[in-house]
């Protein structure tokens, strides 16, 4: 087995291999550029890192890294589109480098090449791959429209919130893995304990997301906090705090909500307070705390080595230790 | 074997039932909005067409027939976009109606549904169809940036030109044919002829197009004669035009192409006359009898009972017949 040393390795090795030489150059140069970005990888590592645990080989994986790597590119390339977004990893973002038309379109033909990977593995897993790839991309476009009409929505539960969450961000996360662990020749049960694994600790890693937005520390979360407070977004933070807050408190949340120019300090100050107040944050970190239960029982239960989980285990911990 | 009528009925029940019933509804009402809008539905009848051709039956091609019109639809969505079109078939297109993010997202959907639609035949066919489907959907894409960039380039090669009219729109109705071909059991050398009669064929309807849009008779056509003109679109007309042209006739085409606002019939007559001085309406004529041609030895080829091949010889004379 790799150390996840080795592995990261690789994976830089695999995501440069995915560059695409073909013409047109204006389709394909976008493409490119967003692909070489950089970021955490976490996908493509994780294809790996299943299909070892499962008792293959790293690089029978490389074919399902590339397809989820350009499959998260294309949702990147799209999302910033329709979030109106200027910077990606501080680096222009494709439409605002290359403009509209070509972003939509170096998009979709991401979305096409990731499905060109699955036919490295025709002869033995592509029904198998096909079907977990499809249920998951069309999973993603939904998570992407909830999350969408849930910026116009007047009321959003809790339980809408975790949809949306689970299919915009943690199916892909669970897909991965499966993925991973089907060309790593895993029976039927281990792939889907897999698949689990994944889906739940997305969950918890996107509550972590919400909690760190607002309580993190600047320094090693790596953006400014309080965007999501400033922005109204609607994190588990704001739905509970709204559901919970007494007259007074919803007067006051919906004060700073409604105020069109707000002092950013203050707002933030405020808000983060009648969070406090309420034990918003307790509440985030208990509902994060249980899907990271529910994904390590996953992960107890694989019918493998317990050393074969040990890369499995540490990436998640490194991936959670801003709070754990 | 069925009638032209009676697959052109399947036809209208297998797009009826391509409606996708899922939530959330903001993001599939758009899909099978665009989806009721009508057209001649000329890729899912080629499939069943192909189907029956080769001896299996029209209802094995339903999904890859499926398959075609989801993406055919995706990429109308998406070039919608980009042309910044107001309006298809007479209706509002589907940014228009629902706005750009939606229409962006609908057609990603639409897009993994055309890929879903190919898990009917995983047993049998999956390797086959995936191929195809895979190579053609990345042409589409290569041959839209080509037409963008055609646009504004300087200067378009008619061999340029051809290629991207292959890519843009013959590739996918040989993809159609022989996708319908796999699926109705044929042999390799008959799925080949099929999709290389298609490819012709397509290249033969665009040029077609552009002849008539210059040259047709607007009650017939459709369509306002004389818009490419207008738009100084670069095609095949226009760039044999302007190859032929001497030092004179140049001076006036550039004149009429950058003059900001001309007198629409003015020009129309003008450029139109300066096509008839070139002779370049029999040179585009020639070129597509000439694809013509080569589609119709392929259909001549393939190795099945001449009576099979009617509903095939049939369309493309109704396809076909407003310059025949």
């Amino acid at each position: 087995m790799l150390s996840l040393f080795e592995l990261q390795a690789l994976v830089e090795q695999l995501v440069a291999e995915a560059a695409i030489q073909s013409e047109p150059q204006a389709l394909y140069e976008p493409a490119n550029y967003i692909l070489s970005l950089g970021g955490k990888r976490v996908r493509p590592l994780l294809c790996l890192i299943a299909a070892e645990l499962v008792g293959g080989r790293a690089t029978d994986a490389f074919s399902v890294a590339k397809c989820v790597e350009y499959f998260h590119n294309f949702s990147l390339v799209h999302d910033d589109i329709m979030d109106n977004a200027a910077l990606r990893r501080g680096k222009q973002t494709i439409h605002e480098r290359y403009g509209l038309n070509t972003a939509i379109l170096s998009g979709d033909v991401m979305l096409v090449c990731a499905y060109e990977q699955l036919t490295e593995n025709i002869d033995k897993y592509l029904p198998y791959l096909f079907q977990v790839f499809n249920r998951t991309a069309r999973q993603v476009c939904e998570g992407q429209q909830y999350d969408m009409l849930f910026e116009t929505a007047k009321e959003v539960s809790i339980k809408e919130y975790l949809q949306m969450i689970e299919l915009k961000t943690a199916v892909l996360l669970g897909a991965s893995l499966q993925m991973g662990a089907i060309v790593g020749g895993a029976n039927k049960r281990n792939r889907q304990m897999l698949y689990e694994y994944g889906r739940h600790i997305g969950i918890a890693f996107q509550l972590q997301d919400d909690i760190l937005d607002t309580f993190g520390d600047e320094k090693t979360f790596g953006k400014k906090i309080g965007g999501d407070i400033l922005q109204n977004k609607k994190t588990f933070l704001l739905i509970k705090a709204l559901e919970l807050a007494d007259p007074t408190t919803q007067t006051k949340l919906h004060f700073w909500i409604n105020e069109p120019k707000p002092v950013e300090q203050e707002k933030i100050a405020a808000v983060t307070q009648i969070y406090q107040q309420l034990g918003v944050l307790q509440l985030a970190q208990a509902e994060m705390q249980h899907h990271y239960n529910l994904a390590t029982q996953y992960l107890d239960d694989i019918a493998v080595a317990e050393q074969q989980k040990t890369n499995l285990r540490l990436i998640t911990q490194q991936l959670m230790h801003r709070v754990q």
